[in-house]
């Protein structure tokens, strides 16, 4: 395991949210980034972007009915941001404690004034390290604004969309904008998936060569991080399933299609970490399976090499010994009492019979199957 | 494990779809095969089939009520094709895009004018390897239009009933036909199932033997190809149910029965597969157990012949070490200040409690089972 | 693992439907038995069986509603039958396919003038083999036709009841004696059960002696049979409940409770099952905990005979060397230039050594509980 | 595994239902108990008991209605018994059969003029096997039966209470005393468990300690016991749930709290036994990884021993080696033609070069960690 | 496993409840405590605290409607309380009952003058031990009676909000109060599997260095931890679903948005806890691996030092035999009847040979990666 390995290990721990103090209360950190604001403003034939300072105008903004507006809004290092918020167009104080304590599950809540509903983004780093973010959109009846801690995002295609112009993505208002960000939430997990899904292999080919013990952690990561997509997976389908079934007319009937579209892929996701997850196990299985072959073939050199010349230096030994006897004329010790080692050919007949015994054990083993 | 499985294995890798762009958008890939487009013109009593080149004619052709229609359309080579669909029997954009990125659950989704399925055909190519292929149905009310990227069908039989024109094929209408070749491709999964089920019986009469590392494969390999059945059969069937209970009048009733029959077979294959999971599961059991009592009987050998001879080896050791004494006349060095060596059947003792050693030890295995 | 085992465990295999052709068309093999028809009069006082050669006359025969008829017919070798069943009594085309397939789960339809279920009967053969047969049954308001492939049946005690004429077997209607076959094979299940369970209580013994290898085959012989029993239980179960919320006036008032009765005693078999499987579940664990302690005890053998006799042998190696000087007098070799040989009990002292060294290493492994 | 466990285990062992004959036939064993009855008066003001001898004077008995009667039977040698239950209270002869097949599962079935219910007591004999008793119940407007095979119970605290007349058992009625009963049986499944629960324990401190091979052997047992319990816990819970949802009016309204209070019990109790299914499962893991972990040691002893003296055993064996030359001079074969032999520190330089790779090897096997 | 954790052990064991005697009897141990009663009397204005010795006066407390009161009762040494909660404000026994026997799960009760509920109050010791304590709730129109068995709570950042009086703490009635206990008592989950994550973090570091034998205790005391989370966690979404759902006028629509606010934190506890137990399990997998690995690395060492010495001490124990004969001429025994000893560089050859031996066993050792 080398060190890279384990730094990625650590990030992709579970976070845990820190129990709160009083509902309904912004949760910023001092390390909040400062905010910026992006306003989209589109219609049939114009889509332009630009930049505000703050939210104080946003109810004149918005009077605008002949235009629909996307304001995203990405860093939360500003109170007053959710203070506008709640004065101006009326958001829940638990909604704005909601987007800040950003560890909600994709969940969608209608109220009369507009929708709330969270989108758990997933990124790749440099390091393949998967980054967790949470997307909170606020939909209005002319205007949908999305809420992020961090800058990183994966809206590029959509704005490429916005930017051209064809197809629908100008024309069918705010819920169509929100589903078009939340597809390509969900078409990232795919990409992702892929990703994953090609180490699997490659980490399976590996499994026909010779796996080694880093192999085991390299499977748990992956199973890790499926677990973790999975974990997000479930409730967005739950949440596109609420969105197709929800009677707010905020979600026009015109977007549903597509949300049954989006919906759809969310149900292949599912059942593609699952597949994924079962052929994680299949391969520590076979791993396993692997290190228990390895060992007994670890056992079989160790026995055949014992077995055979373990008894062959007992008889060495034994024609090593010392036993003498006292020359009963001389009075001298005459070495060597054991009549074997002064038979004529002694010494031969001792090679023989070892190898002899030798080619025994050979196929012995042979016939057990050990040489294979 | 050999080249060949290994190739076998990678094609078996799971397909996960690209992150599209634009919703609505067809996807056609520069390798896609030119379209072939076959017309199967039916009524009680005349069955012909032409080619088409283009589907232009398609509105004027369908126009003709006393027949009922089968367009066969394989490869998908041609962006016009899509466009015609749409402009002359306005199929839904988002189905399009269903159709050519073809990564499709069973699905079935009912529109006013048509009703759109999906069916994933399985085949199995001649190295046994399973090619997963969608086939997308469009059902109005006097054709069938089916879409599929690939040459390569399972209609067959299907063509064969039309021609012969026994039972009600060529009378009970388009829904009929759907329903004919839905049947015909779930027909397909058994035929399938009963292939590995008998390599399943063939890798479990090798547990009888000596199974060696490539069974742990061998079984993998099969257990995934049933994740892959299951991953189509479960919504397959779910798309049978809601044909069943569909109230689309495109489905006639004098199908449904037929429909009921073919989501009963749909019910059976996920019993088998659920069944050969077990016993593929039972079988790697098996072989792991078999694995752990083959290194019980290596280790076996090895402490028997060990545990017999080193103590033996040690004795012969004993006698053949070289203590001496200087002899008090000659004060010449003695050899062998050992009075065992002197004994007048020293190395016959010896050589007869070594004997014994051995054979009690033999005892002790016999009795502990070992021999067994 | 004998011969014997080896030929039961390949019948038990699975059985996968053949693919069909058309649907509707009744499946006769070549091997198909003659059909063997009886036919059981019932009232209230009398009890007569017949057998006939055709259905021809079956229209007449069931017109005399003053009497209660099963129509029992083994053996499938006539496809005229099949055109009588369908021409007389209208039975549809695809349940004559199901029972002719026989393939089906337990299941139940419900037509205007009949009702059709699938029972699958259960027998052991002489070699404990499981024979899974299917069981038909067509249900008319006066009569209950029952129709399987083979001779056997395990109808005895049914049919001693309606001789005796005890109970309300010959007063209660067709739909009572449908129900008093599919309790008689629902019982049968309760038997083979019972079987089993003996089966495994011998194999548990077997682990408190000494489970050989054949233990994980009998096991897995049993689980085996366990699986295919529950994947008939199962359905058994939904059909019984089907039959019991049936509306259908077929299934009289009077017959409910028992079919209730019926029901429950499937429940019991599910559970039986799922009981008799964690069992062997169980087993199984137990075994491998077995052999990975034999393993452990071979290993212990091993390790305290080679740790106590390794060291002593490498002592008396040293002692057998043949270290030697020149005399600087003589100058010839004196052997042996190593002074504890010379000592005057140096051969004492090093056995003495030796034995405290065996000792020592006894003890400790005594400590460790090696000898436990 | 000692004799008393083995006949222990052969206890445990699941009970099979035989096959039965007529449905609605009462079975009744040669060795069935003779029936005690015994009559509980009971009014806001008395209670009294006293034997009967048969149940011919029953329904003159319940005509009281001043009273509530608990008529408790006790062992079923008696087929008269059942007779006049069915002929004076119009019990169901399937609902005898029930009562007399001892093999229900705890269920709740109501009837016009009484309601029947099965509960399952659960009992330990002095060697704490599980005994697994029916408990039949029979309710009418003014009356309880309750029957039972044996004559072993658990009322005592009910019996007391009875007698003590606290709270409102003598005054609410039929229902309430079977709640009571029923009540008392789930209390005696939380003693039970606790009883286990404490094995269980004492089986964790063993693992703290030196597991044993019967650790494995009482873990099982363990388990099985809790596969029992739950296999009476689930039917029990739902069966306090039709009751509590039952429209029938002999289960007064005064008593549905109880019953409610009664089904969170049974509710505790199924979480209890999943709880220690849990821990038995951790258990069999740690036991089995503390296993593997001995065999690592056992292997490390052995290989820190041999990798140590097998090389030196080498090293003594090649300088006990006897080759040898010819004397020029004397033609004499003078020994050991070895130069190491005769250098004049050779043995020491030996034995330090010995002593310096036995040394390495230590700091090695240091190193890895062995010696921990 | 020291000592400390083998006490920590000890504490988190099951409690299981004692099978209680009659139903609706207060259960009161002698070692409760004595109760200790704090009245917070609370309008929009004021807050202010008082100790009660005893509940007599609390129905003229509670008349006064301009207040909303929440009493805390913690200790229940005194039966009295329990009769002055009865006869007082009519509190049913039976929940008495269940106030007392403080094994109750998380569950909601409506009746018509107040709503009953009971939450599992998590604690963790200076030990991490984790107490389970039961917090039972009582809520009126204007008054929440909270009851607790010990002293120790974490009602901290409640009262705290009571003392400030910002929020609608002070004027949203009993039902907020109710909520933000509730809501105190599930954030208490989140900072404990936050504790029990860095734990899981810090066991999984130690698998990159040498996880020993107590990895697995610590393992599975985590996850029995999470076990008992999981228990609680459960019935406490249930509950506050319940609360959701409730129609009882006691719970404020004001309140409503609250607890689904906690509802969803208590889902998302759920989550957590369920991936914690995944990453668990994939622990103990790596574990259970790295113990094999370590195996095989043991055994490698074993079979190679062996492997390559054996034979070679076999060779040398070859030439240390003593095989002589006699000389034809002198009549003495010449030593060493083996024509290698008296070659002219038998030693040198004999010892190159055992080089090569040694360099090829290392060559095959080193191809087959056992040096990795």
């Amino acid at each position: 395991m080398d060190k890279k390995n384990k730094s990625r290990k650590k990030k992709q721990r579970l976070k845990i949210p820190k129990a709160g103090s009083s509902p309904g209360v912004v949760y910023i950190d001092e390390n909040s980034l400062k905010p910026v604001i992006t306003v989209h403003k589109i219609n049939e034939t114009t889509y332009e972007t630009r930049e505000l300072s703050n939210l104080n105008q946003i109810t004149q903004l918005l009077a605008d009915k002949n235009f629909t507006f996307w304001i995203e809004i990405k860093g939360f290092g500003s109170p007053e941001l959710f203070e506008t918020l709640n004065r101006e167009l009326h958001v829940n104080r638990l909604i704005l404690e909601d987007i800040t304590r950003s560890y909600q599950r994709p969940k969608l809540e209608e109220y009369d004034d507009y929708v709330f509903a969270v989108s758990r983004m997933l990124l790749l780093d440099e390091d393949k390290n998967l980054e967790n973010e949470q997307l909170s959109f606020i939909l209005t009846d002319n205007a949908l604004i999305t809420l992020q801690e961090n800058y990183s995002d994966c809206f590029g295609p959509v704005i490429q969309r916005l930017k051209v112009g064809k197809g629908n993505i100008r024309v069918a208002g705010s819920s169509y904008i929100m589903y078009a960000l939340m597809d390509i939430i969900v078409d990232k997990y795919f990409e992702i998936l892929s990703i994953w899904s090609e180490d699997l292999d490659l980490l399976e080919d590996r499994l026909f060569d010779k796996p080694d013990k880093s192999f085991m952690f390299d499977v748990q990561l992956i199973k890790r991080n499926l677990i973790n997509i999975r974990r997000v997976a479930w409730p967005e389908r739950d949440k596109l399933n609420d969105m197709l079934r929800s009677d707010s007319h905020l979600i026009t009937e015109q977007t549903r299609p597509f949300i049954r579209d989006a919906y759809d892929h969310c149900i292949q996701i599912i059942d593609i970490v699952e597949s994924l997850k079962e052929i994680s196990a299949s391969n520590i299985d076979m791993y396993l399976s692997i290190i228990s072959n390895r060992m007994n073939e670890i056992m079989k050199v160790l026995t055949i090499i014992s077995s055979i010349f373990i008894p062959l230096t007992f008889i060495a030994g034994v024609y090593g010994m010392n036993f003498a006897k006292e020359d009963p004329v001389t009075h001298k010790f005459m070495p060597y009492n054991m009549p074997e080692l002064y038979a004529s050919h002694g010494y031969l007949y001792t090679m023989v019979i070892m190898v002899i015994i030798a080619i025994l054990q050979v196929i012995y083993f042979w016939r057990k199957g050990w040489f294979k």
